[in-house]
């Protein structure tokens, strides 16, 4: 068994942990902390818990987290690069599920984030935490950077086409649209039900964190460099996740068969999902689960040189929380689908 | 292992009763069929069970239904009792999703269903399927008839203080708000989201078939007759189900300590959570799991005399599929709880 | 012209006043105040209003609401009682969206708001501003106390039944369910859309402050004591509010045509629309206007004693700044349907 | 006064030029038709409008609409252009807010609606009904060719770009997202509620019937080849159309202040509204009105030369009947927005 602790076990991505983990054959929910409600019973808070589990928060501050395993970060940026460095002393894996490590350059790190970087030598070493490109690293990875939901879908789409050089890697196009739980679970007036129900806007479009994080990765695929546009949008729905990307093929990749490519890049996956030529996927597809689908589109046109990819996940899930789950099992050694395998929710 | 058939597996409860069947694990799901999509991949018309469900739709017409231990009908009123009796000569034994057995007097459910009863026989033998009411019953059931949605929550909510004689029978009051995967999947001009979306609205206060059936399953706990007025209400929401139950104390009864009555009286059930006092459960706290949730109140008034029940569930799961499996369960003595300890997910 | 300020304009119940006033045809906007907001354009905070509002925000503290003929307060409890003697002695007329002038008991106000009025001479000689039971009050008064949203949909439906002395009105009950623009623009996790969307809940079971307010109304049109209970819901929708009403007749009263009685009560009123026998009203049928409709229904049953009402309105019209500009045409000696005959919009 | 007639009243954009028109200070709605509900009372199939039009739906075969001025056709596509000759003989005016006049090729009419068009010569002489880019021909045209909703967004967002040939007009994308009115009032299982709230997806990537007319009209507007990419998405919201727009600058044109240009085309426009750099409008602020909305960015990146535009608009106003009825102002020299004044509804 794997002893497991949560710090910050309040947000979404603390309760999906929970809901996931609660029910993972191998894994042993040992502590889960928080600054705001220690001494309150988890299933307190959250009753969809009740009979599933049982601990109380732990103060954050005094929490023993050193017995633990691995700790997952379920909380805001900075919080996980200050304990670090201790908990990676005590012989204890760490996988952060906010940002402190997903970007390497410490400059473009502190450009976004208003942090300075305390540990880059931890920072260093880290592994990106997306096991469909980054597999070995992970499983041997003191420290883990779970990907951004928004930068999952991006980089399972376009990476098979960058690997290969068969689009213009200068003027890639993704415009996602987010379902609101990825906002987090804050008292916040923009996503109100109120003002964000039956409406739909762009956000962030002169800049987002997951533009940065994306381009770096992305580059590490391509031998040119990248320019990556990025629009991402709120939709009224609480889970669920829609990036539609666009790339203009090169004039030598013009008669690639672009759906047997990706085929073949995700055949061996158990949570990626080519679909049928001509799928339209729906997010719900996805919900609650840790499958993310891609359909792959190549319009008629003047030139018929775009491919257009459409993406789908759980934010929450292989956006989040599932991915981190998945981390730690390539971690320990355990399946990579272990206690992963849940149907969807339809409707 | 059981061998499991779904007759009409392409509505809500079906997909439910895959989802959940698909990874219980003494359950072989043997056939699935539908009128209208046979040859089709399961997997096709619902994506969400890519990689869970690798059956085609058999044709209802020919399928071998014989062969398989127990058959569930998610079906339109009337297929079941067209089928009992050739089914249970075959030493098949049936879940019937949909009323042809819920109620026991044919003449009600003439009135109400439009149907005469094929096999008046079987109709009095079948079993009511609400385990926290019936269990012994339903265990060596040959037929079982799965509760609606809405009744669920009245008997769970009601049956503590009818069987005590605590309140004034002939008036309950249960005013029910359902969301729309009630109504099945259909194309209907009234369920569509631009119709149901950020609207509510009752319906059928002029009498509505969960009526009779309730109507009757109460007056069975109580010796006095039981006078119900039932008032469902669509709710723009997938899932969920929360019924306000009103109810009178008798005079002698004014001292009772209600809480602790449905602390006893559900204690030891795995499937219903009396919640603490003061408690207002959301209906998602029981999102796609088969708990159903009570809150008890008793205000302050003039009175004092009226107590007031707050009932959650999952209509699709505790309010129909699930149900139906942990009929299963008991009917092929396996534990209750197998294949449904699914937490609900949230948000 | 009227001339108009509105103190506090940036919540829910001020934009909608702005909404209404822009093209009210005899008021002219003079000022709108909001102690964040000072300086910052009305229509920069919210868009909707480019090219209808042109004015900036003022500061609350300095404006000079005096130059004035009506000040409407849509602020939180205690602003408009603090303002009061002031205005009402420099001949401003004051119409208050909250509740400082609602209950007449200052005891019972003192209890469920904790505040201690400050002006309990305006409040004796404030008029409760729902125009069909007070009309006359309202048209000469110096002070108007715009009614809660869920009171002025128990009132209109309860009144004719109460007044006639036809129902037992010590065990009437409301189960209320509002869309949650009810609760305000705020910043509050309850409300967040991915907390309340897909779901459903009761709350203030044990209490709710317009449960005061309402019963103090009730009785005044009831020769015997009043006991309400009343179950308000939040239900995801932005706007609407559906209140089901229960009252049982008195014995001799079962004779009544209940229809008739409506039709009747309201059949002058402008806002007031009784449906057809049978009808089961939409929220949206009232959606962004000043409607609010009453379906009548009977149901049978072992007694057939009780009467259900079936209530809807736009809580932020009619449930609000609607009604709050049907009482300034009342006191201005406008036609009281002035600016208020939006068309619901529907879908 | 104009006297206007309705065929095909009881869709969406029926029911829409209802709500205008019948507040519409020079229209006088003189008949509705439908085929289903003729005889009806148009208020007993919208209670919206109870007190608002007291007209019955008459037979779309007897009703002599040639008394009227002008006729809506709110129509599935075919049936406008087989009254068409008939009307235009009669003197009657049409505006046909279906796709039987909006494609000028009746090649590609053929191709996508798989109608043979009967009457090509009123299709030669059909005003395209985009006001901002059409007035002129609008205003003396005896047919009218209300334009797609999509087609709408899409136009007035490039055409400053490809009128001043600054984009390379070959590889246009459009992202764009609808609420789900726009599949109308149909009873379907794909916009039932339960299908499509809390989901998101992509429609048409192969192939929609408003990419060929947008092209046509695009192609009128630049010298150069255009070639468009079009992927629409359903969005759980009832109203709205959020089109994201990427045009890539041409090297002469990189230093174009793009703000400036989209400001001075639309400065004079009453329904176009260019919002200040850095918005990101939410559709809800054209909800219910006929405000089309602009934000204009130019994000950052390796190069910078791509246009990003955010357009806004209700999709059943201003990308349906309320445009129809800003032509119909055109049309009879009304002011252009008389009747069309509506202040967006928030929340």
């Amino acid at each position: 068994m794997v002893k497991v602790g949560i710090v910050g076990g309040t947000g979404y991505t603390g309760v999906e942990l929970l809901r996931i983990l609660a029910q993972h054959p191998e894994a042993q929910l040992a502590m889960i902390t928080s600054r705001k409600e220690a001494g309150t019973s988890v299933a307190d808070l959250y009753p969809s818990l009740r009979g599933f589990v049982d601990l109380p928060f732990s103060d954050t501050a005094s929490a023993d987290l050193a017995q633990c395993d691995v700790v997952f970060y379920a909380t805001p940026h900075g919080v996980a690069m200050a304990d670090a460095p201790k908990m990676v002393a005590a012989g204890v894996r760490i996988i952060d599920l906010a940002a402190d490590f997903r970007i390497q350059d410490p400059t473009v790190f502190e450009r976004w984030y208003k942090l300075s970087h305390t540990c880059p030598d931890l920072l260093a070493e880290a592994a990106y935490g997306l096991p469909e490109l980054n597999r070995a690293a992970i499983a041997k990875a003191r420290v883990v950077a779970n990907p951004g939901c928004y930068p999952t879908t991006m980089q399972l789409g376009f990476a098979p086409l960058l690997r290969n050089g068969l689009v213009d890697a200068s003027h890639l196009i993704a415009d996602c649209k987010s379902g609101l739980s990825g906002a987090g679970r804050k008292a916040e007036l923009g996503t109100a039900f109120s003002e964000a129900s039956d409406n739909l806007k762009a956000y962030g479009v002169g800049g987002h964190r997951h533009h940065p994080e994306t381009v770096e990765r992305l580059q590490a695929l391509s031998d040119e460099a990248v320019g990556l546009l990025f629009t991402p949008h709120l939709v009224p729905m609480i889970r669920g996740m829609h990036s539609t990307l666009y790339a203009r093929l090169k004039p030598h990749a013009m008669k690639t068969d672009v759906q047997a490519l990706f085929e073949d890049a995700y055949r061996d996956e158990p949570f990626v999902d080519v679909l049928p030529p001509g799928a339209h996927p729906d997010t719900r597809s996805t919900r609650a689960s840790n499958m993310l689908r891609i359909a792959v589109h190549r319009p008629d046109g003047p030139d018929g040189d775009t491919v257009v990819l459409l993406v789908v996940q759980d934010n929450l899930v292989k956006g989040a929380s599932g991915q981190a789950v998945q981390c730690m099992n390539l971690m320990f050694g355990l399946p990579e689908t272990m206690g992963l395998r849940h149907v969807p929710v339809l409707p």
